[in-house]
């Protein structure tokens, strides 16, 4: 039995459109459920960040339905889908968006196309079709109501560069730049040695366990909080610092 | 009998005000009724466009205490109001935000001008006023304490202008820029044609049922979520690609 | 017995960090606690304006168990810490971010270190951190739980400035400047006369009970919703209209 009380949201949206979402999984979901915010500042449009934010967030929740929307393609023939995941249930637009949280999550996945509703509007999904579909996925054996959501067998894939390592060395990619401005890689920090600095692109920085081991203003290299390797500058942005943004090369020697 | 376990919450107030507003409703309304943000980020002292918004999101939710305030004469003798609606209640200032979306709302429109407690302070109504009369008004048969409510016959107005038709033309408003940079006219899609381009101000551009049948950065017309025609570019700010704003004129042709 | 079913969030993460801190809360605290934002834009880093807030928002609330999040020296050996004062629970680094508001609460102050536990991150003790231990906060005797809570006798104090009064006049601070960019100082309306103007570091200005007594953009004195001396211009900044910011000085005569 799968009824999961709790419904995030997550979305490019800005303000004030999620509050339409509020209103109609309040208005139609049984029981109340819990609405938590994931965010809805994803970068506009930007699909590839906002997957990699929700792999690193949503497996911290219980079980929940997560209805996550950057959807460039609204209102085009991209299908509307829900993942089964465990005890968790994503729904979303078809494009990537949830393949890489999907993984993460513990157990099998079971895609299913969400049917859109004929009154849907042509651009705001978000209210129209992926909250109505949240809202009906906390009920029991919901996914099983066939008029809704019909089985299928694939569903869009988003996978994010691997880096490659070589002799004392290893080149990677920025997947995402934060709002403090960190660039966050690709690199594990099981890849890297334990050396108090490290060659970034040539140059010289420290790496340390935390951003407050150099003095402010200054460049450091920490293990963020996903595990990567993370290009900062204590108390400032690494973005401006390094001069780098998402999706540029990272060579890191030693 | 009237008991609603919603109290949404909308504002121009940005962070941190509302949360004083949130920690007044917890303290006083019974049984910690659910909290849902419509928006803090209304723009500033703008009533029209806070009046706009309320009445396209506010209908999506079930029976619940709404409290909206932009409100740039607080502390001025402008009187504070509760107007019921069906099973709505909207609380604010009497100012005309909440008249479009009372119209909107089912049922028939009852006023209350609202006690203004003695130790409120000048400058923060939303605290001391408006959110200790919706934690008030989430309780049986509020609306009777008259030592709190008080009925009236009236309340301020405030109407939105309506586009003129005449041969194969029609002029109507901007009403509202949105976060997107779209902007959202008073041009119901009743009455335009069913064409591939429209004139908008002189200028063909296409009129399509999503942002994504025209190139990233092309400008194009959908009919947006609210049934209206709107200025877009796709993945960008129709704003800047039309040189319009909001009040300004749009005479569209065909 | 203590069992609060809210906890506040509050931090300078802005976005989607704090949505880890959600997370970890609902997977771990029982009862599926209430989740209340108090903000996540406090400005980066900045401790006494965090601090400040804090003092003014948290009272409004029922008792809750508080998690806030500044902390410049994150991943150093500063000290978590948990503050019960009454029936509320503070939680967050030791950094003098909860000294305020644990004095302007009611109650004694009883202080516990939060045991770090081994598996935190250094750069994201929201989520690793504070976010747990405010879930074990909710339940009953959570900190005679000394595996987690372990009693000690001091915390980091952090003290405001405090106006100094003379002859016709009062020296003071602009403690905070506010989203609206009002100046918010450190002088209570006790210390002020009941004058239409007062000059400000040798300017008349009105001194009135709301923004709207004097016309848009032009300057303003009023006490704020906190109770102290606020430097404002209607529907503008006073910020920039006063030429003054954070931790400067307003000399006041009459």
């Amino acid at each position: 039995m799968l009824s999961p009380s709790i419904i995030t949201l997550a979305s490019d949206f800005g303000s004030p459109y999620p509050a339409a979402m509020r209103g109609v999984i309040l208005d139609r979901a049984p029981g109340l459920p819990r609405i938590i915010d994931i965010t809805h500042q994803f970068p506009r449009q930007d699909v590839r960040t906002a997957a990699f934010w929700l792999r690193e967030l949503l497996p911290w929740f219980p079980p929940a339905v997560h209805c996550a929307v950057v959807d460039p393609g609204v209102g085009t023939d991209r299908a509307a889908v829900a993942l089964q995941v465990g005890e968790h249930i994503l729904i979303g637009p078809d494009n990537g968006l949830l393949a890489p949280v999907a993984r993460e999550l513990e157990g099998d996945i079971q895609a299913f196309e969400i049917v859109v509703p004929e009154s849907a509007s042509n651009t705001f999904h978000g209210r129209d079709v992926f909250a109505p579909a949240a809202a009906v996925a906390t009920t029991e054996k919901a996914l099983a109501r066939k008029e809704m959501f019909v089985p299928r067998d694939e569903y869009v894939d988003l996978q994010f560069p691997r880096p490659t390592t070589g002799d004392h060395m290893i080149t990677g990619t920025v997947l995402v730049t934060d709002d403090f401005g960190n660039l966050i890689t690709n690199i594990p920090r099981e890849k890297l040695p334990d050396r108090e600095t490290l060659s970034v692109n040539g140059e010289q920085v420290p790496f340390a366990k935390q951003f407050a081991a150099v003095p402010p203003g200054d460049r450091v290299l920490t293990i963020g909080s996903h595990g990567n390797l993370e290009l900062d500058v204590n108390q400032g942005r690494g973005e401006d610092a390094f001069g780098l943004t998402t999706g540029e090369t990272v060579h890191i020697d030693w």
